[in-house]
């Protein structure tokens, strides 16, 4: 982490400068990422991460028009990023081992994978990057080539030694539907014991500090599911709301934040009370993330909250299959908000 | 359950007849009852079941133009329905104890509301009624009155001799939306322990056996989700796929349904999955049910499967606090949609 220089900030910020790491090279990531950056390249500087060569080729097949600039890692981390025109995508070569065959997996090329995803991170910490927006990598390509991996989260979460985060994704026609998480990947019998006044009061709080903070909203209002069906229905179906969730409710009321629940899901999910909220936070993933994406239609966001830097991704895989059958069969609408998003975040948090 | 002789199907049958209880008194049920009966009279032939002499006051307060022709029990009992004309509700008069004050609950009228539940039933079972439509009651009043009661549904399998129901919705802008639930009002702890091999089966069977006989569908398909999220993600987020779900679809497949799952909840309800399927089955409560009524926009309708007879019910509560602002405050969308979702039903079970 200790590679790159500081990044000056004399350069023109009007475009906030994203680093998008392109993922599983075999699946979608690198096509849906070309394809989005360059859409949105008058509204963001993109720099893509991954092998040069197989991103030119891309970019080819997609449109002859897409213009790429490759630099190497070692001139990104001896002079930062070129000055680049604006109708010019930026890339940072992170060259793979072995020939890219779309839809087919080969972990001799998990350690490019990983290589991006770490120059990102540095040159996010080291504020090169205002952002940093992920497509879509395979866990078992990294964990076959050695090194030990449970998910992109847990891994940003650890090399900028953060001790918690919190999974919100965002998406939908409402522009305000946004689904926070108590607990994400947890067997559904293990759920109930994750849920303590501890926990969910972290959650609450890194929630609250960057709604604030990377959403530039002064006072966010956030709504809590129950976790029991009708929030419990006054201790006849569970008492979880009225053992933790509702004192740790008051307790972060009286902190000064402004939280309200624990409401039934079944009843909160609906426009009207939605248009009122920030966020909702459910207390675990099929309780809040059906809706979600039921409403984003294929074009949701996730957003890792509790971060010192900025980072979305999209809320799809690697999708091997599509990729397989040739460019033109992936859907980048994901991407397309993911990067939308990161750029909203970046101006908020960064007044640009 | 004896009183009633059978109906005569001599009468005009292109109408199906609805019997519907207007539930608590004090609450919207009696407007929207109305209301709904009274804008889809030209397609159901509605019998109101509730106090005639407050229900002929609303409908005066509603609309000088609404007709109502009350019967009696005992001329119901004695003659069955008369053959009014079809502009004119017919009621049958189940009389309170008290005046009715509009969002006040008084026990003393839990008999009166019960005593309509039972006609329904009644005329039902005897095929004076095509199928019953609920609005929603008190429970608290009916356990006030003297008469235990654990809810709508519950009841109605009693006085059926059912032993188990499975509670569906259906709503929203695609017409196929339909949720079953594998367990229903249950502490989400106790949730995985009350799926078993024999719970699930019975389920799917009575899924299966109700959108054939009373949607009318020769095949249905049934899409199900996993317990856990990612279904499980092959037993690392839990084992109640691999040990409970995937072998009860196996045997359900093996007796000629077409099942299939168990899926990931939030990948399943988007629509390109949906539009696939007649039902989905969710495992529990908060896993169906926000996507639902987030789709069904305060529209949704409450399915009874597995009852002898055809039931529908709001998927809203009593609204006292509506009620007590007056007429016209209330919306009838939900009980509009049970109407028209117990008359396809009633045609296609009857071939109307």
């Amino acid at each position: 982490m200790s590679d790159l220089p500081s990044a000056t900030r004399s350069e023109s910020r009007q475009r906030p400068t994203l680093a998008i790491t392109c993922g599983e090279p075999a699946g979608i990531g690198p096509e849906i990422s070309i394809r989005a950056a360059w859409e949105l390249r008058a509204e963001v500087r993109s720099v893509l991460l991954g092998d040069a060569a197989y991103l030119a080729q891309t970019a080819h097949g997609l449109d002859a028009s897409i213009a790429l600039s490759a630099i190497s890692l070692q001139a990104f981390r001896n002079t930062g990023l070129p000055d680049f025109p604006q109708d010019r995508l930026t890339v940072i070569d992170c060259p793979v081992n072995e020939p890219i065959v779309p839809g087919v997996l080969d972990a001799r090329n998990g350690r490019a994978v990983l290589q991006a995803l770490d120059i990102a991170v540095e040159g996010a910490l080291k504020k090169h990057f205002d952002a940093i927006v992920t497509a879509p990598l395979q866990k078992s390509t990294i964990n076959d080539a050695g090194v030990p991996f449970t998910g992109h989260t847990e891994y940003l979460a650890e090399r900028t030694a953060t001790p918690q985060v919190v999974m919100m994704l965002a998406g939908g026609e409402h522009p305000h539907l946004r689904v926070a998480l108590a607990t994400t990947h947890l067997a559904l019998k293990d759920v109930p014991a994750a849920i303590t006044f501890d926990s969910l009061s972290r959650t609450l709080d890194i929630i609250h500090a960057d709604l604030r903070d990377k959403f530039g909203i002064a006072k966010p209002r956030i709504l809590v599911t129950g976790l029991n069906p009708h929030a419990g229905e006054n201790g006849y179906l569970g008492r979880e709301e009225i053992d933790v969730i509702i004192p740790t409710l008051d307790a972060a009321k009286a902190r000064g934040m402004d939280v309200a629940g624990p409401y039934p899901a079944d009843t909160l999910f609906q426009q009207k009370y939605l248009e009122h909220a920030d966020c909702v936070l459910a207390m675990y993933h099929d309780q809040g993330l059906p809706v979600l994406k039921f409403a984003s239609f294929g074009q949701g966001v996730n957003i890792t909250l509790g971060l010192p830097i900025i980072r979305t991704s999209v809320d799809h895989g690697t999708a091997l299959d599509l990729a397989a059958k040739g460019l033109g069969e992936a859907d980048h609408g994901s991407m397309i908000e993911a990067i939308r998003t990161a750029a909203l975040m970046a101006r908020a948090k960064n007044s640009l």
